[in-house]
């Protein structure tokens, strides 16, 4: 098991984040912000995912002023990223936003930003400082990127601290993994505020699992990271999907069904590939904590997956049900799946 | 940069594994072996896609039959996968295989082992003790499961050490990722033969991806590993992408293009997903290790992937080109791919 860092607790909505909480899945809308309507039905969507923490872009006025409407339709905590204009920052908290993702230093006069912070503080909004490694600070340019990150966040901490501000929660986010794993890894020594973790612009669909999976992974094992977004060019479900498959994984988190199936082989007599997806398909909607195995072959699947709660192992023609290991049932190939299906309703 | 354990060099073919070689991508058919025609086509592809070692399933004698004109068509090494029979293995290493995968200590006799490792000697041929979580010694079942799997792998060590064969790659694997890689870790201390690392029944694509990297990646982080194959209950041919995906995200291969794009937000404002997979699709084909950006904003875009060495970033209507975060171009949006593809052939 894995043994997690202890951090500051804060809470964006009624989701603690940090201390002893769960890791929080979180993701970003990619609707147009002032589009209440597609804005609210996507999250909605990515809600019915398990999307625990949602971030929608405030580039204007007009999406500072839809967020009072979106915050009346969903249930989960809305965050609003903002990049260096307070007046945003003050018309979202004014909307009931339950987060800010803001770096101070990119607001501009102290005055400006004692008022953000004071609004904050007032509604018990926490502060995300987001340090990119793209957009550092010119006079961070001397050190090297990593320490570069790791001064900016320190840097962005210490104007909210002087502010008695201390909601705060700190991403840095590099696009090439080990940067990433690196600065999280400097920061985490160097505070207990708690830490959003993900690889920024980490790519296509499958590129983009494998550098979160591999950057949110690596963070995870070493007990650092109290919430996570994995970042896709893809539709923001996907993200949430890949969140808890990660945290699954590494049983940081217990939700749905964890699948196993083998890599086809020669030995395989089944289409193996189809049968795995229709099974992923029935049990996506299955929320109880199962192994499910999708095995090609009946003499060795049930054993090598004898952990599996339900499972299926393909022969010539026919398949068999089985459960921890042992087969209970041989079925013809054709009621496979419905068969399945039946076992698995029996256990849900 | 990742310092990577110095293991005991073998050649699979003319492929070395282990001590300072660079770590090998595998990937495994899943056409009937028996069927040359077939299983020859899709070592070719997998080849294209810059498979290193290919690995066949031996379960029957027409298939260790077919290893000899398969081995005549291809240009990498081949390995030939076998359970418990060892006159599968003895036809196997006449016939040609570069290598076998079989544990000796499921042979059977001392003598059919001898028998076995004397011809394997003869030819040069490394042997793979492949360990299984699911399918372990009952002698080792009083253990805990990461410690039967190192016991397991000694075991058949020790068995080929009596015969004097060192010849020896390990792999020690499980569908769950922190016991596979607890077991990496712990035989990693006792040994210094090469090690195969892979997660086993990691799932299908997605879940298969993230699993995959998560585990794999986490090893090849600790130095762990010198070849590996990322396992899925899908076409080989993602196995191999995968392969370079994430050696490429450690930094420990390069080859082709690494693809930084955008999470799509409500910032942007041109169709991300498919400008990213298209751009995908066009470096697809580039073998020149390059940096390649699909960014949502010209503002922040082309500073925040100022490392790329050519990138994209969509406005209103139209798109900038941009190198090393430098915008050299402006163009309307119907002209961006064809702009694209003349800046990147000029590279290349």
């Amino acid at each position: 098991m894995i043994k997690r860092k202890k951090t500051k607790q804060i809470f964006v909505g009624n989701v603690p984040i940090g201390g002893n909480a769960d890791i929080a899945v979180q993701s970003m809308c990619n609707t147009p912000t002032w589009d209440v309507e597609k804005t609210v039905n996507q999250i909605k969507e990515l809600e019915a995912a398990g999307c625990e923490i949602i971030r929608v872009a405030v580039p204007d006025k007009k999406s500072a002023d839809a967020l009072k409407e979106i915050k009346q339709n969903i249930s989960i905590p809305l965050i609003a990223d903002i990049h260096f204009d307070y007046r945003l920052a003050l018309a979202a908290i004014e909307n009931g936003v339950d987060a800010l993702r803001i770096n101070p230093g990119n607001i501009g006069k102290e005055d400006f930003i004692r008022q953000v912070v004071e609004a904050a503080r007032k509604k018990h909004i926490p502060i995300r400082i987001g340090v990119n490694s793209g957009s550092l600070e010119k006079e961070f340019s001397h050190l090297g990127k990593v320490d570069a990150m790791v001064a900016s966040a320190l840097k962005n901490v210490s104007i909210l601290e002087k502010y008695d501000f201390d909601m705060i929660k700190i991403s840095l986010k590099a696009s090439d993994v080990l940067t990433t794993i690196e600065a999280y890894e400097k920061i985490s020594e160097k505070t207990d505020y708690p830490l959003h973790v993900g690889i920024t612009e980490a790519g296509t669909l499958k590129s983009g699992l494998i550098k979160s999976s591999i950057g949110i992974g690596a963070l995870l094992l070493k007990g650092i990271g109290d919430t996570i977004r994995v970042s896709l060019t893809a539709p923001p479900k996907e993200e949430v999907f890949a969140a808890y498959e990660l945290l699954k994984s590494l049983q940081l988190r217990h939700r749905g069904v964890n699948l196993i199936s083998c890599p086809t082989c020669g030995r395989t007599k089944i289409n193996l590939i189809e049968l795995a997806h229709k099974v992923e398909e029935i049990v996506a909607s299955v929320d109880k904590p199962l192994t499910i195995a999708v095995m090609g072959c009946p003499v060795n699947g049930p054993g090598e997956a004898k952990g599996a709660d339900l499972g299926i192992a393909g022969g010539i023609g026919e398949g068999y049900i089985f459960k921890k290991g042992e087969i209970i049932k041989k079925v013809p190939e054709q009621q496979l799946l419905e068969e399945f299906k039946k076992e698995l309703s029996s256990m849900i």
